[in-house]
């Protein structure tokens, strides 16, 4: 915890790696592709549930949970969905394993052997449409708001902590409808709930939009998604809604009969967000110095480290330091007192900056007779002005200054996120000038794109930017296509992404 | 739903099968053993989670996760766990599956072998202690309390939802400890938070007691656990904590520097409680007419259902039924107003007694007049009796009402499954006794053994009786073992158990 980490100019992915492992949120497991995620990241992760929670079931959701295990044969009725995620997934094929007959531990069981293969679930349709098949029958079991948090496998060969791994956390959303314009509405429902969350939650400002056909969900009609930018220019998808039609319903055979007792096929959609999230916060806040949290979803919004020398000084220090810490848990606000003996101030101080605590109050003796405790905030740190962010508070202020500034900070790595996309969006007319800014500037690039998946294709190879989505909000503005040169209807957003 | 379910007089066990479904709590999945959670289901499944996580986190512990598959060359490194686990898992043997050449599907791509099995968690002892190995350096890394919430697989060949699945949902506490007085307190510290969840939230009264040697965890030093006794006289271990000494430590190779800069072995335990606690919750208090739930674990605990003819009458009705709801839970009672216009009242009433919500109240045009509401307890039902259980209340009192049943019924159901189990707990000093008390009561049997392995196999061999625990209440007594008359210096718990 004592040395720093590399600097983002310097190497961005080692940064990366050394500020997940120094701040204590995650790390590789012997078992490739799979990670740990520790009791500090994993604080973050059941902060960023439990809100995401909330708003579910605000919008009339219920959890539910259906197997890990998805029969080999389900996988394969929807024709789409079988290409996207056969390729890339977990088989059990044994249910024993037996003592090695030359002793050398365990080996698997032959006569064990499974009639048919099971998968370790990549995400959940299959085996949720052939319960829905049982549940609907009538108009009146409709609609069906469900979703579950679960743990997903996906084979991954390059695998990166919380943005890619062969296991990950996530909550999966399924929904059965009456109707398509209702299914729809549900679609754009999540994904704005999603962009909610990550704007007034996570603090990352995301551009809500529609995939193109090629990067669209094994199984989908459409896919909504929200795209945030990262701090070096590269795009991370933060969420996706999809629209699923009738392809999961005429898969698993779901009809329901309506109001006027006629057969009609089930609408559906899934959503879906991920601890892809946490590399997501982290990317899009944090500085050289480590982590950098928004204070609603830090665990610890405040710490308090005492400045003592003998048990005298101690016991009157930890005196106070209580009491603040009571009438800040009194206005809901997290606090942690760090009174370990075995550390010194000054690595506490590194340690809970490397770990983004937002607000840190210092008390010592001499604050004691002052009436008065440092505080300093996080998202203010300058190498060259040790008292950058710092500021002395009076005892009977200290609520409200920290109430005041924790609200400060949210708004200010949001803003700050914001005027770094801002920046960080061009929009280009010709492919020289795509590939330029791609290779000079980064980030987002809005630019016309002739709708083909040709097109599409030949950008990708020679520039690695993807579309991201077909932004949303955005005014339709016809051009020409950067590439092909033929007409396009609307800019479309280009980035290298994650 | 509206037809009833078979009495538990009749047949137990289809009484519990018939009530799981009807309850709309859970289903078995087209995987074998795999169950489905339904979301009503899953709601008081959350309702514990909420409980024991906030017990967990006032006694210290942190969640975390680590990854659901464990290299089998793990499991091989503690003996006794081995021997205990690798008999019933799921073996990951592939991590590909390709299209199949004669177009019927998809099948395993022998190419993508993985080159050492994975084994889907059925514990995660082995792979928590290989992370330990890295976090533990010195005695100022202790203690470790982490917990985890998971899912877990072990192949069952004959199960029963919830009380027996393939996979089902746990938590799994582990801890790390300098010492073995601190492990130890440790162990019988979380028998006594899952002790006090049983018995303040579920209403289920325990006894708390140490497993004989050969009902042991596999690689534990002792074993506590927490035993209820079922309505059938059958009794479900509920919870258990283990004391794994230094075990693990050794297999994994954790040691700490001390104080004193000398190299020691790390202590460790291991708690955990599933979704077995649901099939001991419905199996001890529910009766014939479906669900019987403890208000404190109760997602709904009230729910109105309005009397009306037309559409006047029903937003008359419909306005007071909010009021009253809004009144409710401003003082933190969860309410269901159930306005569904697809189904009558006669059925609304079945339905929400087979899913055991505390309290009904029913209001139509008449209590509109009348200024009152008809509430009905859901412990209190005798076909005999339309009026059991039902009280008329006025508007202004309703509040108080149902606040004071709700805990009346929280203690009642508590009490009526304590005087059970005292009724069907029976000391026995012969064998023959013991036979016949198994064979014609049922319940509890405490005897004495003389504590030997043999003993017990041989008494589960003739009997199907278990010793579920030593128990750790009673007061010792000295007496001749029932099998072999040799001397004993306790009596035990026995029974026949899930
Ligand atoms: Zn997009
Ligand atoms: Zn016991």
């Amino acid at each position: 915890m004592s040395k720093g980490i590399t600097k983002r100019s310097e190497d961005y992915s080692a940064w990366y790696n050394e500020l997940v492992k120094k701040a204590d949120l995650a790390e590789n497991s012997d078992v490739r592709g799979c990670m740990v995620i520790k009791p500090y990241g994993f604080a973050i992760w059941e902060k960023m549930q439990a809100e995401i929670d909330r708003m579910f079931k605000a919008t009339g959701h219920s959890n539910a949970y259906f197997p890990l295990f998805i029969p080999k044969s389900y996988l394969s009725k929807e024709a789409d969905h079988v290409e996207g995620f056969a390729k890339e997934c977990a088989v059990v094929t044994h249910y024993r394993l037996k003592n090695a007959e030359d002793g050398s531990g365990v080996v698997v069981d032959p006569d064990a052997k499974l009639e048919e293969e099971l998968i370790v679930r990549p995400t959940s349709e299959t085996v949720i449409w052939s319960s829905y098949k049982k549940w609907i029958q009538s108009y009146r079991d409709l609609p069906i708001l469900l979703n579950q948090w679960a743990n997903v496998v996906r084979w991954e060969m390059r695998t990166r902590i919380f943005l890619r791994t062969s296991e990950f956390l996530w909550q999966e959303g399924h929904t059965a409808h009456a109707t398509k314009e209702e299914a729809e509405a549900e679609t754009i429902q999540m994904m704005n709930v999603y962009a909610e969350f990550a704007e007034n939650f996570m603090a990352v400002p995301v551009i809500k939009g529609i995939k193109s056909e090629s990067e669209r969900f094994a199984g989908a009609d459409e896919t909504y998604c929200i795209e945030a930018l990262m701090q070096d220019g590269k795009a991370l998808q933060a969420g996706t809604s999809h629209f699923l039609g009738q392809n999961f319903a005429k898969a698993f055979d779901v009809k329901f009969l309506n109001k006027e007792n006629k057969e009609e096929l089930v609408w559906g959609t899934s959503w879906g967000v991920s601890t892809r999230l946490m590399g997501a916060l982290i990317m899009a806040h944090s500085d050289d110095h480590g982590l950098v949290l928004p204070p609603k979803l830090a665990p610890i919004q405040v710490v308090i480290v005492p400045i003592y020398k003998g048990d005298e000084q101690f016991a009157a220090v930890s005196a106070k330091a209580n009491e603040i810490k009571k009438a800040l848990e009194a206005v809901g606000v997290s606090v942690k007192y760090d009174n370990r003996d075995t550390y010194k101030p000054g690595f506490k101080f590194a340690d809970w900056e490397m770990k983004g605590v937002p607000v840190r109050l210092a008390l010592g003796a001499r604050d004691l007779e002052n009436g008065t405790v440092e505080m300093a905030r996080r998202d203010v740190v300058d190498p060259n002005n040790r008292n950058a962010g710092k500021k002395v508070v009076n005892f009977d202020e200290v609520v409200a200054e920290v109430q005041a500034t924790l609200e400060d900070m949210q708004q200010g790595i949001y803003k700050k996120a914001l005027d770094f996309r801002t920046e960080k969006t061009t929009k280009v007319d010709t492919y020289e000038e795509f590939k330029q800014v791609l290779d000079e500037k980064g980030g987002f690039v809005l630019a016309h794109w002739d709708g083909t998946a040709d097109t599409e294709d030949k950008i990708k190879n020679e520039t690695k930017a993807t579309i991201r989505c077909i932004p949303l909000d955005d005014e339709a503005e016809t051009g020409q296509c950067i590439y092909s040169g033929q007409p396009s209807a609307r800019r479309v957003l280009f980035a290298r992404a994650y």
